[in-house]
Order: structure tokens, then sequence, then C-alpha cells
């Protein structure tokens, strides 16, 4: 059994790095208040007898030796990055809770045959730099780190430039660790667990994730004297796309989620009707078909209202993430440990993307759930229970345990 | 008549204070910019033999004394400021209008029977503060000085700062300068007179203005596992606001336009769906009664969509200028110098607001309107023929001549 209460002090000690007014917490990827967390961790592991790296775009590896070095580590962990308005959890209890893992084998004195290491991803939650889960995806292979080290976020401060203000461009290459599978902890952000009284979320799949990047280009004129039917307003355009969205992801539900994040006037101004937006699209589903078929209705619906309204509308999509089917064994072992510790479980689909969804391509993968009190994450008020973060831990170590062999 | 060429080059010469790279003019009130122009204006008239004052909200007054100096003087001008995009004559036609008359009398060796007072209004646009017209509604007492001087823009400048930043809190009390009337030059910023080939607006009536400040409280989760029905979105229900609104003036049209020209969602993220947003409204008609119904049919939509969508809707009127019935007198004049000077013509209404809405609530007051390219204006796009504005120049002198005698 894991240390509940260390686990609980560390996480309530790290949230104080970025503490809002509201109690969440705000510390964007390669911030000043995630140099501060990542300071922290890096000591917590070092302390804890690991040996910490840091790759070249910032994620940090802290690794305990196995007793068979050949074997290759089993990597737990998640991200210390949050929300522009996000919680104390989401991320950090997988990050802390591999953390605890470690603590409470080094109390036990206890030895694995493989390795065990504890990863903090860079950039997981995507609203500073697109994608979301960017380092994971580099670490799989899916963008280059070149590539990776170029995105720019709203202000065109790029990743690289973002690592070396905080110190976290790392000596070491993406990939220098070679991990042989990995199993995330996660608080569910989602209804599910609590609602039916489950304790324990046995992760089977994930979304696929669509995002787009799109721009409208309508018309500036003055809010008084231009009639209604001359106008070519890109608001008026906007929301006709958010409705749509909304309604093409009700109709493909319950499997489908559409949502517009962000949407910015150029110039505005009370008296002038918007000229010009840009937006964000993200639409998801578990479904690989289900995705096709959102893209199409999108894209279908967008060209009408741009046509209807003579204005212009681009939509790129600028990341695609298929639909994540976790590994059989690995699920199978998650499921084992919540039984074997008498937690109640259910398996269940990630509606989040997250870090295991990308390793997961490349490697056997699992994720382990714990209820989130009225699904509510992303928002400050984002909470969950001692016990059920403990429950979590020890789940998350009899897998690692069990995967790693004693 | 007047000089065209001068005319012209004046309003060519003052479009560099603020000048866009897509030809228009970005000089929003008590700016740097504006400071330009108003320097360049001050000189300008104290070169035309004017004696210029400031007022306390920085309007400027340049008197050209009368032959029987008992009389009230004969205001003629607009104003200079321009929205975050605007274009070059919005105001500035006006302004440089009132001028021009001044410097083809002198010219001419005019002298008049009342005095003429040219007048460059603070604020117009209402961009940066609110409300529009805000320096002219303040000389007719509508609201007080110490009020108009509290008012901040966006970033929390208050307009009195704002006109100490630019020296230009004028030494003589609002109200200082007496006018007996007051006539404004402006382009149309529709498209009726370029339409019918008239080359002269004679401006009846001005449409009433609603202005609201809302906001939208819902519930800030996440984008990938929030269901769709347990979502309350602020940006959705914004999106219905503004469909119910256009949908209201179109309604209510073609007597009624409405507008959302700004919108900004609170800690925007791709992966959020939006908890709060701020917007504006805009809706006008120059029927009395159908301000009302759009008013009670505005606040009727967004409670059934509020309610329906389970958010909280602010709406808060933050200005009501009813509407204008210019003084027929006037209007008999504007048009008798049209009639005179061979300019086809037609009544019209005003779709935007003018300072000389306001005057006309405390002394006889009227416009001259002259076509502008396609009826655009708030935009850099904003043209109009130097025939067209020196036409409308030579009605503005004539009607002068006619009220202050020769
Ligand atoms: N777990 C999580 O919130 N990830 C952020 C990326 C996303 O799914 O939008
Ligand atoms: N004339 C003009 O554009 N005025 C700005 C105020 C308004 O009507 O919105």
């Amino acid at each position: 059994q894991i240390d509940s209460a260390r686990l609980w002090g560390s996480i309530h000690e790290t949230a104080q790095f970025g503490a809002t007014a509201k109690g969440g917490v705000r510390r964007l990827t390669l911030s000043a208040e995630d140099k501060q967390v990542r300071d922290w961790f890096r000591k917590a592991c070092e302390d804890a007898g690991l040996e910490v790296h840091t790759d070249a775009l910032g994620s940090q590896f802290g690794l305990r030796k196995g007793r068979d070095m050949s074997k290759l580590p089993v990597g737990i962990g998640s991200h210390l990055d949050t929300q522009p308005t996000g919680g104390k959890y989401d991320g950090i209890l997988g990050t802390l809770g591999a953390l605890e893992v470690i603590r409470t084998l080094n109390d036990a004195g206890i030895e694995t045959d493989a390795p065990i290491c504890v990863v903090n991803w860079t950039n997981e939650e995507g609203s500073r730099f697109a994608p979301a889960m960017m380092a994971s995806a580099a670490y799989v292979g899916d963008f280059t780190t070149d590539d990776i080290l170029s995105r720019k976020d709203i202000d065109g401060t790029t990743v690289g430039q973002a690592l070396d203000s905080i110190g976290y461009r790392g000596d070491k290459p993406v990939g220098f660790q070679k991990l042989g599978c990995f199993v995330e902890l996660h608080i569910e952000q989602g209804p599910i667990l609590e609602a039916e009284g489950k304790t324990i979320g046995v992760v089977d799949s994930g979304q696929g994730v669509l995002w787009y990047d799109g721009k409208i280009s309508g018309f500036e004129s003055h809010a008084g004297s231009t009639p209604m039917p001359l106008r070519r307003d890109a608001l008026a355009t906007l929301s006709e796309i958010v409705l749509a969205m909304e309604a093409i992801a009700k109709k493909h539900g319950p499997k489908a989620v559409g949502t517009i994040g962000e949407a910015v006037i150029a110039n505005p101004s009370r008296n002038v009707i918007p000229g010009e937006i840009a937006f964000t699209v993200d639409c998801r589903s578990a479904d690989g078909a289900i995705m096709d078929a959102l893209d199409r209705d999108l894209r279908a619906a967008t060209a009408e209202i741009a046509a209807r309204r003579k204005v212009e509308v681009k939509l790129d999509l600028v990341w695609r993430k298929p639909p994540t089917h976790f590994d059989p064994k690995l699920i199978a072992a998650v499921e084992n440990a919540a039984k074997t510790l008498g937690y109640s479980s259910r398996r269940i689909t990630s509606g989040a993307g997250h870090d295991a969804c990308n390793l997961n391509t490349k490697m056997p993968a699992a994720m382990v759930f714990v209820p989130c009190k009225d699904g509510i994450s992303h928002n400050e008020l984002e909470d969950a229970t001692q016990p059920d973060c403990a429950a979590g831990t020890n789940v998350l170590m009899h897998t690692v345990l069990a995967i790693a062999g004693v």
C-alpha cells in the first residue's frame, strides 16, 4: 500500500506553483510556474534515488534500476502542465503517483526485475502549443524534434525559445530513454465512475481527436448604417458554425463530441460588424468511422454556411490522432490489480487524450482512472478524493510490480 | 464655391496620422495619433484666423467673429477620431469641410452677421470609450463632465487620464462655447445615395441606438470528456444570441439593425469548453416603438436561451439614444442650398449616430450627407470622390451663409 498522506501532501505542495484564487492551477507548459514544478519534481526524484535526465523537448525521465538491466524499463507517469484555468489533479496525480510508487518501493526495500522509469511529459495539455501530448508524440516518432521545437504559441514564442527561457532544453535526444511499456494513472475527467460508484476505471480505449484552425473573412462595416441583408458578418458566420458543430456531434452522439474553444475577432469594436475571426475546433470520437463522418459533416456545413453568407471560411486540419485501443495484456493486468486490492472497477473509454495513447502506438500501454467530482476537469473546481487518488496509485503500483517482476 | 483641391489636400494630409497599410486610418480617440491630428487642426484653425479653445473633454472650438457678436455662433464640424480599422472620411470630411468653409470665406472676404464656430468633438466613434458621441452628449447635458472623465477603456485608462496623456484636457468648462445651431457634413456610410445617383443627402432623421454590455457565465470543462448533453457552453450560448439578434433585426426590418461587434472568451483554450464570455450589442431603429420592440425581443430571446442552456446571461443597457428628428427649418435650408447649387438630392435617414443628433436635443441642428463608395464605412476601404466631398462642403457653406446672414 502506498502512503496516502504523503501522496496527498505532494499533490497539494506542488499546487502552489501557479495556484489561482479559485483553488485551481494555472501552469502553462514551459512557463515560469512550470519551471518551478519541474525543479521540485527533479529534486524529489533525485531524493528518491532516481537518475534523472531531460530530453531535447524538456520531458523528464527518472530511472530506478532493476535487477535485470537488460530488460526495458516499465514507464509510469503523466504530465505536470495545466490548462490556463486548470485543476490540481489532471496529469499531476499520474506523475506524483508514479513518484509515490517509487518512494513506497524504496521504503519497503522492494527491488524489481525490470527497471522502472518515472516520466513527466512536456506539453500534454496543448493549450499553449498545438498539438496536445506533443512530447510523447515526438517520442514515438509522429513528429520530428525540429518540427516540434519550431511550433509557436499565440505570442510567437517557439517551443525551443520557451525551453531555453526556463533552462529545460535537455541534453538527451528525444527517444534516448527506451521504455518497454507505459502505464498512466489519471483522473477520469468525466462523470461515469462517480455516477456508478466505481473506484477504478480500467481504460481499454481512447477517443481519436481532430483539431482544426479556422479563419472567417467577412467584411467590416458600420453597425448602424449597413442594412441587414447586405452584411457579411464574420461573427454570425462563426455562430452558425458553432451550432452546426454542436448539432453534428449530437447527431453522431453519444459517441462523439465537438467544441469550439477559441474565437478571436480581429480589431473588435462595438459599432463595427466583425470582419475577421480566427477560431479553433476540437472534435472527437472513439470510432474511426465516426471521426471521418465528423470531418465530412463539419466541412460540408461550413462550406454551405460560407456560401450562403458570402464569406470565406478556411478550415485547416492541424492534428489528427486516431482512436486508441490499449494493450489487452496490460488492460488485464490493471483489472487484476484492482481486483486483488478489492476495488470496484469497470472498463472505460477515455474521452480525453493522454500521453499513454501516443506510447500505445509503439509499445504496450494502459491506463488507470479514478473518479473526479462531478466529472469536472479543465476547470479550477476540478476535485478528487484522497482515498480515490490512493486507490489509483495502489493499482498503478501493483500493475507495475506484476509487469516488472519482483 | 469652396476650393476642392485644398479640401482634398487637407483630407489626405491628415490621413497620415494613423495611416494603415490597407489605406485606412487607425486613430482611436485620445491616442498619440489623435494628438497629432489635433495639433495639425489647431494650427490650421489659428492660421485661418480662428480663436481656438479646448474644453475639459478635449473638444476643440475655433471661433470666427461675426458682425453681430450678440448673435450665437453657427456651429459646424464633426470629429477627427476613427475606428480601429477606419477610413479617411468618416468625421474627417465634416471637420475639414468646416475648416474649408472658413478658408473660403476668408479668401472671398465674406463677413457674416452671426459668428461661425468650427468644432472637433472628442470621441465620436465610441470604440475606445462608451458611449459614442461622448463629448457632444456632455455638451448638451446628457452626462456630467465628471461622469465622462471617469469612463474607462478596455485597459482601464480613464478619459481623464487619456486627455492628460496627450495634453488635451482643456481649460474651458464643457458648454463654455454657446452655439445657436449646428450643421454637420458627413459621408452617408450607407448605400442609398450612390445607388440612386444623388449627390446630396438632406438628413431629416437619425436612428436611435441601444448599446448593451453582456456577460455569459456557463461552465468550463474538458472538450474531450464532457458529453454534449452535460455542457453549459458559453460560446454556443453566444452563438444563439448572435443569431437571435440577427433574426430580430430582420423581423423588424428594414427599419432596424442589430449587431454583436465584440465577444471575448475568458481564458480560451482549444480543448476547454468556453465558460465565460463578455460581449456587446448595438441595435438601432429610427422608430422609437421599434426600438422598444428590439429591446423586448432581445431580452426575451436571451432569457429563453439562457434558461434552456442552464447558463447565466447578463444584459445591461449602457446607452439609449432616442431617434433624432432634425429641425425642419434647417432641413429646408440644406435642401435649398443643394437646389441653388444645382446638386441632385433626397431626404435621408442617418443609420449612424452623429454629434449633430446630440446637439439637436438642445438647438436646431441638421446634416448634409454625400455618397461613399458601396456604402462602406468603419472599414479601411471607405472611399468617397473629390467632387462629392466638394459638393457637400459647398452645400454646408451655403447653408451656413443662409443661417448666419451675410
Ligand atoms: N488529459 C487531458 O486533459 N489532456 C489534454 C489533451 C486533450 O485531451 O485535450
Ligand atoms: N458616424 C459614425 O460612424 N458614428 C459612430 C457612432 C455610431 O453611430 O456608432
